[in-house]
């Protein structure tokens, strides 16, 4: 099967991870990653309430590779309520451990922003469930074609 | 680590629930919860489309605690498209299954809406995925700092 | 329990999948998903950036059964960071894969779109997380009450 790849991967630890007010969310998970030895993690659901959000988008009409001028920087004080987060933890090409995620988030309107995510500090709250998944041999490098970090699958396409 | 709790917890039980129009989703989940006897849970996955949405946004600019002057309510006749529900299922101080859910769903316009659920109703189906976890001593109470109902880790903080 | 149907479902295996650029997700999904035997899966998340994506969203006012003129169609091209997939891969009443798909996706504005996906190609990066669920019997129906496909399970509604 042309243009995609995969493994099957083990399930490992799961955790439910709960952050308190002020803590910056990219950074603690990625502490937290290293202090319990989790490699290969996906979030599976992540609530709560963040300030000082800061995220990407990118900008309409872009080609490839994403380079900062094709990207939109967005920072917004909030509070807003947190209404996901999507990604996953890979080991980077030096083998730490890295977070690559996107965020989902609401103005008190009711409108959702979102992007890929920079940092957040948490607001009041925010409770997180981690899979571990067991994916020895995938990592995240930059990507030349796309431009940014991206997992790499070692296996062969599927057929 | 300051600021972080977390329980690594066993995974149990995992469900696929169907709700048929006109079924409260709050009231529905928690209802099924009590019968199967799921005390602890997370939303793996939900889907469908509903109609009478409420919801709560904080307000930009809101401090601790979250007060109902520092919040803003939303009623949406829609109906709408269901994109996600975030959350999880936890015993309240008395013993008490509670759930603790964010609601992401499109206008016609495409546009996303979302926040802290309240409730809404099925318009023709929500398929859901729950998965239960393991996570005895866990407790939702309300938080006095934060002012809203909060997930307590009954550990040490994580080291 | 009157309006809710459920089975408790075994886990199967889980994968990581990649697409590369360009590459339609849902024709992937369900190619690779024949290729690898799966019948019954729920996407746990689903990380990276599409292009020419393209979706639904349901009218407001509308009522059941869901019909074309109740619809808005939607084609953005993007390219987005795609922000989550929620849904299920469920057999159709021929026994063949089929998905079921909302999509929430950013506009460089931080502005999130979502609705029922048709489809989306990859634009930098793709990286899905899919776990098998274990759900003979289950399978998805054109429901003449909701007017749109449906997952129907076997048993008798929740007492």
């Amino acid at each position: 099967m042309h243009g995609l790849f995969y493994r099957e991967v083990e399930q490992g630890r799961r955790f439910l991870v709960k952050l308190a007010p002020g803590e910056s969310l990219t950074a603690r998970l990625v502490e937290f990653a290293k202090a319990v030895g989790l490699k290969y993690a996906v979030v599976v659901s992540a609530v709560g309430s963040v300030r000082d959000l800061s995220f990407r988008g990118i900008k309409a009409g872009a080609t490839l590779p994403i380079t900062p001028p094709r990207m939109h920087v967005h920072e917004v004080a909030g509070p807003l309520e947190l209404l996901g987060l999507t990604g996953n933890l890979l080991p980077d090409e030096r083998g730490e451990i890295d977070c690559h995620l996107h965020v989902m988030a609401a103005r008190s309107s009711g409108e959702v922003l979102g992007g890929h995510l920079f940092d957040a500090r948490v607001f009041a709250t925010c409770e997180i469930v981690l899979s571990e998944i067991r994916a020895e041999g995938v990592e995240r490098h930059l990507s030349r074609t796309g431009g940014i970090p991206t997992a790499f699958i070692p296996d062969e396409p599927a057929r």
